[in-house]
């Protein structure tokens, strides 16, 4: 359920229609609106479910390596479960297929998927294979998350401090199809600290980070100096909207800031960066930049700089 | 996971590569190769997982009512649930849209997705909307299943009695796209039967009877005066090969088929009809015909008439 690439007006207006169908069942804790749905399983875990569609000519072109699909369809719902502080356990795989090019199409992607679906420790569990004009790959996932460990885009507090998990920009340079999704590090930080939101980075820190504090009511301020940089990202307009980075947003409270800040160079692997902080609605959502000025971040682009 | 309509001989081939992927996980009771996966879901229940993906071109024709597209994809998804003797209980809908009749075409598929969801009263949890040049709807429905209750397609016994759940043939004058999926059938049956086998007749009694006996090691003879067959059905070959029926076939063991044929005109308002019974495997696929002779049976079409 990430918001990969740049959609239609029209298809966000129906995600919208589509957020008005309020659940009844008891057993859905959260429906659809956050990167997954969460849904009861046992005394202490959730079910956490999410589905991705990669078209061609839409979400890659026609051409592109199919073990290179494969990976990212299924990477892209692994995000999205990391997102939510879980681990994916199953996948279904739908797939539409070209005749022409059936079956080399069909075993380059499943390259692809077995790759993720092995270093994460995902079972292939179902799918569905047609045919079809243009290459289709739709992943279902299921994933699991402790009660105490799930986290949602909507639990930030005023005061609490921003981090992404790695360098933002310039990823359809390449990495856009191959990225790692952040699992070890959703891991780690559910186990150490009370994460307070999370999102994963598909359209970018601009608009994604805009969706954490509609969500939570809050504002933020982002410090312009503060925000990592992939290589061959020329400005902080690229950090911010290139989008599909896959790296996770969180939030942290006070102590817990301080906590991993301390220890980011130490104790662990990660790369987690300081880069802001929530604020009140009214403040909107900012940055500070390094000509020390206030800029408004909005979901398309900010306005001067 | 329906094997609606006919499919190119590679996607078959590529189905079973799939199914040679086996699954580690000891929470995976059933993966690829039955109408949904199964997973251990608490001490007294199952969850069911299935995909069914419909495409413009393949699945339906450029014009039809997208109300109809969208109850179907739902509904084919909900007779798959049904078929292992489940219920359904949240669905998760990927669309592609093509961007000039965005907004018209998703209000049709949310009305048609709607009346299924509020029938068998399914909650809409996820999805993902993308814009596409032909239409695609993929749904991934969660179902559920008393442990005892669960149905596969693979447990058949020799001198079980074969059964179907409504009359077949001559589905593609309309009651392909509107028909109702089994759900209330298969739970009268799992109540009050000890069902041993079901699939859902998506391709057609003559291919998915081979699926069973193929599952289930055995074979099976079919009595041809007591199939029943849809208005408009001319001979037998339409009610075994026309397809996309959607009803159930099962089978019972000798003591309950007797107590659902006592009872079948009396006690239910269903329409179940003995159809034959299962053999042994070096027996094949049979039907015993009108005019008092065996014909083989096989997935795409019987030797003569």
């Amino acid at each position: 359920m990430a918001h990969s690439l740049k959609k239609l007006k029209e298809v966000i207006l129906i995600e919208k229609i589509a957020k008005s169908f309020k659940s009844k069942d008891k057993s859905v804790v959260v429906s659809i609106g956050d990167d997954a749905a969460v849904v009861k399983k046992d005394k202490g875990s959730y079910s956490l479910y999410t589905v991705d569609m990669l078209i061609e000519g839409v979400h890659f072109k026609k051409g592109e390596d199919p073990e290179k699909i494969g990976y990212k369809a299924m990477a892209v719902s692994v995000s999205d479960i990391a997102a939510m502080g879980g681990m994916p356990k199953y996948a279904l795989v739908s797939v539409g297929l070209p005749k022409d090019s059936a079956l080399t199409m069909a075993q380059g992607l499943f390259y692809g998927i077995k790759e993720v679906s092995r270093k994460f420790d995902i079972d292939i569990i179902g799918g569905d294979t047609n045919r079809s004009e243009r290459l289709v790959i739709d992943v279902f996932m299921v994933g699991e998350v402790e009660r105490k460990r799930l986290v949602l885009r909507s639990t930030a507090k005023a005061g609490d401090h921003i981090f992404v998990s790695g360098p933002l920009g310039n990823s359809l340079a390449g990495r856009h199809l191959m990225f790692e999704p952040r699992v070890k590090e959703t891991r780690f930080l559910g186990k150490n600290f009370k994460v307070t939101s999370m999102i994963d980075l598909s359209d970018g820190l601009g608009m994604d980070l805009n969706r954490v504090t509609e969500a939570s009511h809050l504002g933020a301020i982002l410090f312009e100096e503060s925000i990592p940089k992939n290589k061959g990202v020329k400005n902080t307009r690229q950090a911010l909207y290139d989008g599909e980075d896959f790296e996770l947003l969180f939030t942290l409270g006070p102590q817990d800031a301080f906590k991993l800040m301390s220890g980011i160079d130490k104790k662990n692997k990660f790369n987690f960066y300081h880069i802001g902080k929530m604020t009140s609605l009214f403040l909107g959502v900012k940055m500070w930049t390094k000509d020390r000025c206030f800029v408004d971040i909005n979901c398309d682009g900010f306005k001067h700089f």
